[in-house]
């Protein structure tokens, strides 16, 4: 195939020049975001961020992505950290996600770049702890650092004035959430978004982009990311969601994350097995509209947590529950 | 003995036919809630719920309960989950909480009954999960799973319209307890209550019927929890605790639970032993208070979580301290 | 050394009669606040207690310091706890800090010191339980046994009236923080009660005792000490917290523990190994900011909770980083 010709020749690229590794190591780092060790899945998800920094006019994301891509990248080289789980990007997209989040919610300013290097930083450290942490009960880092290290700066932004944390609600108990009518476009633009907001972007062709990203390395994780949005956004509906949030995608990118997550550590995915993730994708959208109930009182974002929550609960008993075939440990 | 007999009927009569090991099944999870692997014992507990039921006027509280314990068990069965466990009632007792809990909290609807059936099911994947998790320092799921998955779903409540969870304290914060004056015969009601508020029931003829079924199980276990209560209610009464809460069994379920379970899982209680369990049972009493001030900004209830925290924390360490002597490893 | 001469006879005498033994138990226990195993260090760090106590007229903070070291001690001899650990003191520390935060936070009164006597045995059977569960992957319990049992003994304070919580701040989330300018001298006073904080004393010369204390020990601990203390004050100025917290000590309180404990367990400090502790000591500045804002919903202290998750952090990657070589396990 074309593609894989594309491939091998990058590779062979990357191994006569370090300069091009360094891009490689930190695209695949993008591609992990979505559990792509694929230098070319992670060049479209960039694209899809440069894409919604210049529609939006918010170019401070792309920036922020990309510095905290290359500190984390650099952090882990530096704590010479694992090398297979260097080079297949493993180190890296918690990184890039601080990079991403922080320019969303805090003021920019130099404190908050120097607060992404930080961030990136202890990232990086943070993976190192969990992947540890978790090795033990099945588990796998996923975006826990990035969840937790952005947590506690959008918290600090509350204690330190030069961070300025303008942009996050009014910390406070939520009200009654009113249910919108959604018509039948509508749940075209929720699923869209619902993808797109994996990289919390609210853009629809950044979700067409995405998707080619994740086709482009697994098209059974896109076909998946696809089901799990629709099931999440039907099934908030359903239970009678705000109409606002599922129209965002607000109620539907941890439940895409939980899909694809399920579905990709399984060999041959069966009925009995897609059973098994619907379930977990459908708790996924029940949790996530009790984090943000739970958040409420803090004023943080809940950012993919419930995705995290839910597919370390449902990732541990496929190793104590007979007819699930797995493969080899994941990273 | 009579009673021996008799199970050894009913247990031949399981072997017989699949129809009756279900139930039977379904019998034992209901009698785990207090640590009963006993039919008998489980038949009672549900006969405490089922009076309450329809002394309160609120059916939907039996109908949850037996939902859940049935909606668990197939779940249990489905995942080809261990067993000998399936067999004990230990993937049942935590779906049956739930569907008991819920109907008490929110407004009963299909929808509600969904997500019985999502919340039991979701428990007993938890129930996996926390039992290998906790395994390696020593603990046991206790009733973690029901709490975890109960109290998402009633934070749900407030994100989703269509669950109305109306029966929820609204969140804020707490204002200083008045002390009620309580007489003896109050005491009295607010130790059978402790025992029935275990099963969130507000009934002293439940109670009794809990006692009995508890009794019928392990006297030692029926004497610990009568304990444990008194014990509770006093501690609570000299802290200056709230008289209602005192009244309505609200500070003492938490402990009576500690104080069987700590009870339980060691041989031969002695002076040193009875000791250990009641510094527990008292460190219990004071998490109750404090986890009722913690959860208020949420509006939740505390559900049985100072149970659990103080059972795992008091439960570890029985196998780094010497002269306690334990069982061979409980479920 | 005269010092050694002087901590040789002291031993001598020890040996010899039980009482200096336990003397001993708690001097050590006093100095491992600070991670020192060390007599001498501990009565200089009782000194710092005292001559506060006395400085601001509670002497209540003494009595429930001496208090809670005596009830955590003889509560780990009599649950017969590893022997080393309890001759190194690691079983009363965390005794000693639930009896010295107590009096600050709640009135004093008999149902207080009872507090204490609870709280401090409770403390070490979470000492067992911390050092268990998080030896699997390098920790160690350093003040989570404290910070937990304080967090739930101040949390009963709102929920019992006989414990009357009325020094704590009313819940509610935290406004923007106003920065006011520091002079050069106030860095100093900054720098001072960073140190003396530690032991929630706001109290230039009881640091100064501290520092003593731990320079007896070791003097790159004390070096250590002073450079966290500094490092904090300037980044939270940098980053604009609240003029009042960072003079109080309040900001600087944990990352003093966290360049100790990060800098005490690795051999030979290089400049790796120190740029290493300085980004954890940075993180710990954040995660101070982040604690303020995250528990004001609750209106408890962070206590020295951001060291402890900052230090656990960091600590546990040494193992899986190249280059930094690390001492047999530390208790």
């Amino acid at each position: 195939m074309k593609l894989d010709a594309a491939l091998g020749a990058w590779e062979r690229a990357c191994v006569r020049a370090g300069a091009l590794r360094f891009v490689d190591l930190n695209l695949r780092a993008a591609g992990q975001v979505m559990f792509q060790d694929n230098p070319l899945s992670g060049l479209l998800f960039l694209a899809a961020i440069a894409w919604a920094a210049i529609d939006a006019g918010t170019p401070a994301i792309l920036a922020g992505t990309l510095l905290g891509l290359a500190a984390a990248t650099l952090t882990a080289i530096w704590l010479r950290a694992d090398a297979s789980n260097l080079a297949a990007g493993l180190y890296g997209y918690n990184g890039a996600l601080v990079g991403l989040a922080l320019p969303i919610f805090l003021q920019p300013s130099p404190l908050l770049w120097a607060c992404v290097l930080l961030g990136a930083a202890a990232s990086v450290v943070g993976t190192i702890w969990t992947a540890a942490v978790t090795r033990n009960w099945g588990g796998a880092a996923l975006t826990f650092p990035f969840v937790v290290t952005t947590w506690v700066l959008l918290l600090a932004g509350r204690a330190f004035a030069g961070l300025g944390g303008q942009a996050l609600p009014p910390p406070g108990p939520t009200g009654a959430a009113p249910t919108l009518p959604l018509a039948a476009a509508d749940v075209v633009v929720a699923v869209l978004r619902s993808v797109s907001q994996v990289f919390f972007l609210d853009d629809t062709v950044a979700a067409l982009l995405l998707l080619a990203g994740l086709a482009l390395g697994s098209s059974a994780a896109a076909a998946l990311a696809l089901a799990g949005a629709l099931l999440a956004v039907l099934a908030a509906m359903a239970m009678g969601a705000d109409g606002g949030l599922i129209r965002a995608g607000l109620m539907g990118f941890s439940p895409v994350l939980t899909a694809v997550a399920l579905g990709s550590v399984f060999y041959a995915p069966s009925a009995r097995v897609l059973t098994y993730a619907a379930v977990g994708t459908l708790f996924t959208v029940v949790l996530q509209g009790a984090m943000n109930a739970a958040l409420a009182p803090l004023g943080i974002p809940t950012l993919t947590a419930p995705f995290i929550f839910a597919t370390w609960l449902f990732l541990l008993p496929r190793r104590h529950v007979a007819g699930i075939v797995e493969p080899a440990d994941a990273p």
